[in-house]
This record gives C-alpha cells, sequence and structure tokens, in this order.
C-alpha cells in the first residue's frame, strides 16, 4: 500500500439468545494477524502516508473489572504488540472524519455489527459500504497472510497436532450403539482441555455423504462408516483440519475397502504433486481423473477418462474441491473473497459443478499451507436428479452405480506446507490406510470374523 | 393481545471469522416457545384480528441438501408444530406491507441482523425501530413464559440433572496442578454428550471473587478454591445453572470452612422464604443480611445490621442478585428486559450498588423457577476504594478485613421451583454441605492431615 489509512476492524462480543449471553469470542483474523489482540471492542488504524499506527479501544471501568477482573491497560497492550499509540473508542469517527485526501481502506465485513460500524464511521448506506471495499487492501493482506512464516508453520503444526489427538480420541471411543454427539463431546474435550478450541463445527456422521453434516443425532452401527471432519484451533487462533473415514465396527466391508482405496490413492497422487508452481486447480482435475480410474475399475464409470472429467462426470462421486488454504481460518482468509486467496487475474473460478466449489485454483507457492482432501460421495439426490437426465450417461454406469446408492461417503483430509520442492505433511501422522485404521480399530472393537 | 400482528423474528447462524464458519446455531427463545422450530432463517406472524398464523421461511435448494442433508419441507415442520401457512422469505415484506391499520408488534432486537430485518421490513432507521417496541407485547410474552407448565418444569429439571453431572464431574477431576481450562474441557464433555451444550460461558476459576470470570488459564493450587459456576442447554434449549466452590485439595482451610458456612445459611434462609407473595427483593435482602451477621460474628462488619443492609454497606462483599429467573434462557427472558421480567409498576428497580444487579425483585408466583445464588467475594480493588473512601466504616471495620484482602469468593447456587405453598429444589441434590464437599473431594485427593 503506497498510501491511505488502512483500517482493521476487531470483532466484538456475539449474543447467543440475550445480550450478555455470549458465544466464546472470536478475534478477526487480519486484525489478529497484524495486532495480536485477542479482545473485543478495537478497531486499528495504519496511516501509510504518516507511517502512524493507533489502536482505538477502551480500558475496563472499575464497575467492569468487578464483574470480569482487571487487565493491563490499553496502551500496555498495545505497546507490547508494537503499537504506541491508543486513544479511545469514542475518537474514531472524529478520527475518520479528520483524514482529508487520503482514501480510507477497508476489508469486507462479514459480521453485521462490524457492517454498522463502517456505516456510521464513514456515513454511508449499507450499499456504499459493500461497493468502497478496498481490492487494493484485500489483495495486500492477502499477499502476506498467504505465506506463512516458520512462527505460523510452528503454531499451525501445533493446532494439527491438536487435531490428531481429537482424531485419536475418536477412532479409540467409537462403539457401535454410541450416539455421534457423545463423540461431539470428545473431540470438544480434547480442543478445549489442550488450551484450545474447534477450528470450526465438526463433522462427525455416519452420512458421510452429507459434505457439511451438522447433525449429531444418529446412532453409530455396525457396518456403517464413519466419517470425522474436524480440526483444533490452537491457543492462539490457528487452524487444524483433518478427516478420517473408520469403519464402525474393527473392519471395512469389502465395497467400502475398495472406495477407500480409491479415495487414498488419489490423495496420495495429490500429494505426489504439490509443488510451486503448479495450479492446484491441475493437481484438483488430476486427482479427480485418480477416483475416476478406480470408480472405472468398479464399473460405475466408463468411456475416456480424461474426457469425463474434463465434462465433469466425476462430480457426480466428487461435488466439492480438493483443499483450501489454511492458516488463521481453516478456510484462510475466506472472509477477504475466494477470487483472490484461490485465483487471480490470469486464473479465474471455473463456473463448472464441481470444479466452482475448488477454493484454491492458482499455482502453489513456497510458504502456503494447504489441505488435501479427496473424496467419494453417493448422494441418493443427486444420482437420482442425475439418472433422471442421463447426464453424462456416456460415463457413467448408472445401472451399476445403483448398487452404491446407499453407500455413504468417504474422505481423507491432512494438512500441508508447500516446501521449496515439494510438500511437506504437518504434524503427526495419523492412521490413514486401511492396514492402519483397522489395525487400531482391532485394538477398540476386537477382531471379528 | 386484543389485535394487531405479532412479529416474531427467529435467529439466523452467527458467523464466527468468516461467513460461513458459524457457532453452534441458538434459536430465539421466545421463537422457540411459540413454535418450536430450532433453525435458522424463520420468522413467523400472528395476525390476531384475522386469527391466521404464517410461517416465513424457505425450502433448501437440491444444492443445498447436497451439503447439508435433507430436511421435511417447510410446510410439513410448521404443520407438525400446529402452522398451518408457510410463505417463502421473500413475501415477508409485503405482507408487513399489506397490513393495513393493525399495529405491528415486535420484541426488542439483539442480534444486529435481526434489527437490520426490521428496519428493512418496516422502512425504519435503527432508532425508529427502538423506539416501536411493543411494551403490549412483551408483558404479554413475559405473562405467558414466566410460568412453566408441567412439561417445561419436566425439561428445566432434565437440564439441571445434566447441569449436576457436569458438576459432579468437575468435584471428581479437579487436582492441584491441572489448568482450569482442562476442567472447561471436562464440562463441555459432559453437556454435549448428553446431547446438549453449555446454557452460558463457564465460570471455573480459582479466583472466585471475580464475579463473571471467563478466562481459564490459571493453575489449580493447593490452598485455593475453585468456583464453578455452569449449567447445561438441553436438547430443548432449556437451561440449567449450577454454583459450587469447593477446595482445590480435599479440605477447606478455617476461614474457608467459615465464610462458606455463612453463605450456605444465607441460601438455607432464602429456600425457606421462597413461596408465592413474597417479593423476592425482601428475599435478597433478608439474605444479605444473613451474609452480614456472619460477616459480624468473624468481625468483619460491625454496628445494626438492619441499617448496614439498608445503605448498601454489605454489598462490598455481595455486590450481585441473589438470584434470576431460568428457563429458555439461564436469565430467562433478559432480552425482553429486566424491568419487565423482574420488576413491575409497583416496584422499580432500585439504584443502589448491590441491589441494582438484582434481576428479580417482585413477587413470586406459583410456577416460577428461580436460582437463589448468594456469595460472599473479597474484590481487592473494591475494598481499596470503599476504604480509600472509608465508605461504610461504620458498618465494616476495614482493619479486620485486611486479614481477607485475597481470600477470593465463594458462590453457591441451585434452581427452585416455586410450588403451592414454597420451593422446590430442581434435579437431583447435588453435594453442598461442608462435610458432603470434603467427603467428596477426599474420595478423589485422599485424606491429608
Amino acid at each position: 500500500m503506497e498510501s491511505g489509512v488502512l483500517l482493521f476492524i476487531g470483532n466484538e462480543e456475539s449474543s447467543m439468545n440475550f445480550k450478555d449471553n455470549w458465544y466464546p469470542f472470536r478475534q478477526d483474523s487480519t486484525f489478529l494477524y497484524f495486532f495480536g489482540l485477542d479482545m473485543p471492542g478495537l478497531t486499528a488504524v495504519i496511516d501509510v502516508d504518516q507511517d502512524v499506527e493507533v489502536i482505538f479501544g477502551d480500558n475496563l471501568t472499575t464497575i467492569e473489572t468487578i464483574w470480569q477482573g482487571s487487565h493491563p491497560p490499553l496502551s500496555d497492550l498495545a505497546a507490547a504488540v508494537g503499537i504506541e499509540k491508543t486513544k479511545s473508542k469514542s475518537e474514531i469517527s472524529t478520527f475518520l472524519d479528520s483524514v482529508d485526501g487520503q482514501r480510507i481502506h477497508f476489508l469486507p465485513p462479514y459480521r453485521p455489527e462490524n457492517s454498522r460500524k463502517l456505516e456510521s464511521w464513514l456515513t454511508k448506506t449499507q450499499l456504499e459500504i459493500q461497493s468502497s471495499i478496498s481490492e487494493k487492501f484485500i489483495k495486500a493482506v492477502v499477499s502476506l497472510r498467504s505465506i506463512k512464516s516458520e512462527e505460523e508453520i510452528l503454531e499451525i503444526t501445533n493446532a494439527v497436532n491438536m487435531s490428531v489427538k481429537m482424531h485419536k480420541r475418536l477412532m479409540r471411543e467409537a462403539k457401535p450403539g454410541m450416539k455421534e454427539y457423545e463423540l461431539l463431546g470428545l473431540v470438544n474435550y480434547e480442543a478445549i482441555s489442550s488450551g484450545g478450541s474447534v477450528s470450526f463445527p465438526p463433522i462427525i456422521t455416519i452420512d458421510g455423504q452429507i459434505l457439511h453434516n451438522h447433525n449429531y443425532s444418529n446412532t453409530l452401527v455396525e457396518g456403517k462408516m464413519l466419517l470425522g471432519d474436524f480440526g483444533a484451533e490452537s491457543a492462539m487462533n490457528y487452524a487444524g483440519d483433518i478427516t478420517r473415514t473408520i469403519p464402525v465396527g474393527s473392519r471395512f466391508s469389502d465395497s467400502q475397502r475398495e472406495i477407500y482405496q480409491i479415495v487414498l490413492n488419489a490423495y496420495q497422487s495429490a500429494v505426489t504433486l504439490c509443488k510451486p508452481g503448479i495450479p492446484f486447480k491441475d493437481v484438483h482435475l488430476s486427482a479427480s481423473k485418480k477416483l475416476a480410474e478406480g470408480l472405472k475399475d468398479l464399473g460405475i464409470m466408463k468411456g475416456d477418462l480424461d474426457d469425463a472429467v474434463h465434462h465433469g462426470a466425476h462430480a457426480l462421486f466428487f461435488q466439492c474441491g480438493l483443499g483450501h488454504m489454511m492458516g488463521l481460518d481453516v478456510h484462510d482468509m475466506e472472509d477477504l473473497g475466494e477470487q483472490y486467496v484461490g485465483y487471480n487475474e490470469e486464473l479465474l473460478k471455473c463456473t463448472q459443478f464441481g470444479l466452482k466449489s475448488l477454493r484454491l485454483g492458482k499455482e502453489l507457492e513456497k510458504g502456503f499451507v494447504i489441505t488435501i482432501e479427496p473424496g467419494i460421495y453417493f448422494i441418493p439426490k443427486l444420482i437420482e436428479q442425475w439418472a433422471g437426465e442421463k447426464l453424462h450417461s456416456d460415463y457413467i454406469d448408472y445401472n451399476e452405480l445403483a448398487h452404491f446408492q446407499n453407500f455413504g461417503g468417504i474422505r481423507v483430509e491432512d494438512g500441508f506446507e508447500i516446501t521449496e520442492n515439494g510438500s511437506k505433511l504437518l504434524g503427526e501422522p495419523l492412521e490413514i490406510e486401511i492396514r492402519e485404521v483397522e489395525g487400531l480399530r482391532e485394538g477398540v472393537i476386537g477382531c471379528r470374523p
């Protein structure tokens, strides 16, 4: 940013069922990245031309300290993160009013109260605020936050290791007859008792074909698989995100084993491809082809697979993207807009079903942290719809597919750092091969014939 | 309500760090009370004059069902709760525009997005919305929700029993050397794995004098006490709320035992007083006097205690209220305004320090559910301030008090139903007497000399 006033709006407490009954506080990630102060009610400004930084916020009143305990004064907190100037909240309007001739840059607000603040400070309507978001500021923030520093890699690794601990607990405790919400309780326990929390609402389901399932009321039944997609947020607010699919009993059925191995092959080939310079869209398409190859071996897909993937026929089974950036957000910087984070002027997001859900398409760079998460999902409603329309019937054998209608879904996912020459798994390896997963589960459930 | 259109605004998903990363969904309690549908994006209307009820909301699109799974159509969901008419979201504006000559009644919005909806539907400014909130509607809702039905008592009892389970777990697991957040993880586990969640952010602290402490970073040390104030929210969104204060080791110290017994005496005398017809303010003042009597025995307070309590001298140690209503919200209906829920035309809230934090002052009625939660808190900053001003020095011996400066705080709390002739403890009794608490802790920590 060569000039202008950069406005960073911190988050407020969020109300659940009445004003003062709050969800756990979550600071804005860009605010954390630049200013590191993890408390509500703060706004920061960088005046690029004057080379001045100010944090606006209020100290607790005596009455507030009775209820909430004492904190150091804001000036001390700011000084500790290298900011010399602080002002009270009520001075923001005047400060912004006095900006003369410089552009005030701000990022897209994703919480209604922050949108309100902008409207009030800048005397603009909601629509005017939407149309005055600074693309230049977004791009500058994305360029910094995309490349993770050594300290950040360490902290993400910490979050990933907490996530591994959560998964190991689930893999060791899941038993037929349990409710999904019992496991939700356990993974929350592991995250919170390590000093963190969850980085997004956990997916813990025997209906793995529902991609973002936040229902936890099913009972685990032998013969089904359990898909767990969740991760920790570390105390410093970095995210982990891992998925495993395990048998509810000790062993996969034959068809589960076959589909699992296809997904795992796609995962492994994608990991091998990742390195600086390759567009992640190509990795996604290559993994899609691997999935299609496996499905062809099973007779579910057919024909020329390059053509099939080109036309998006595989997306009947793999409706989403292969992965996303990860950092202070589990989908890193998603609030800033996927077109800036995962794409660029040369590569726009594709509108084809499947590809349009790929959050990251552009060339990988050293220092990116990404997830790789291929899956195969048999979604009855979608299959019905495609079959009804005979969609891509050159590539899909709907008769064979009928056997898999109620199969469910399988996904595996890990986090990787893009290194000089390739990629590196973040954190402790977690069981992922069929024999590893079954070995662990046999220890829990006992070996059955 | 003799006439008018009653507007019930359901809640939306709440964003954490980007739009689609959500906190666990919490429906508005009044919406739940009248319409029972626990999902985002709904608005309901009762046209009193026409005797018509409508729920506005949208069915999931096919694409949404791929990500979120299928739900029954809104018309089925509405029918199941006795509402025959449904319309799409986009029809609300037109519906409200077409209201002719009737008043549109709405309740105070406590989430910014719901305030926005009102502004847009009714083409009013934020200030105009604030000044058009319907007092009549608030009073009608309060009069219904204040008296709990048998079914509600059962469900609150269920939430209380889940809360008891959470407390028993903490009392059995707390050990010197642990971090407070490890126990936070455990109580979350107990709530979630029972199919519910927490009814408010748990307080789990060795700094019990901080009334609403949401910091969990301290290490438990022998000699200190641990204050746990938390409860479950049942799957049907009813709240439990219990407080216990236990020794971090197996036994209280002599002075801890003395202060604990004073608090417990106040609790027991308050329980005995509660019955239909008595103003809860009187129960609060009577409990305050009990606390003052105990503190006088210790030499911390002095003089005429009726005068002391009348002048609010005891509030140096008991800064908050004796209790609150409990139901679908832990502070039931707090969003509707304390002046309507806890007070009435004959009894306005007092502005005296201490009493101004009493949420419930008015006469108890059969069917109320309330908490009773006396405490004694030694808040160094507040003591310093009062001592500096020699405030109430006729009633407080600041020299004796100096010995207790760093004592901490003690609170005990349970939930009660107001019955025909008195009050009834809700749920399973949880250890509260000194010998009960120490007995349980000795089983955990072992008996020490």
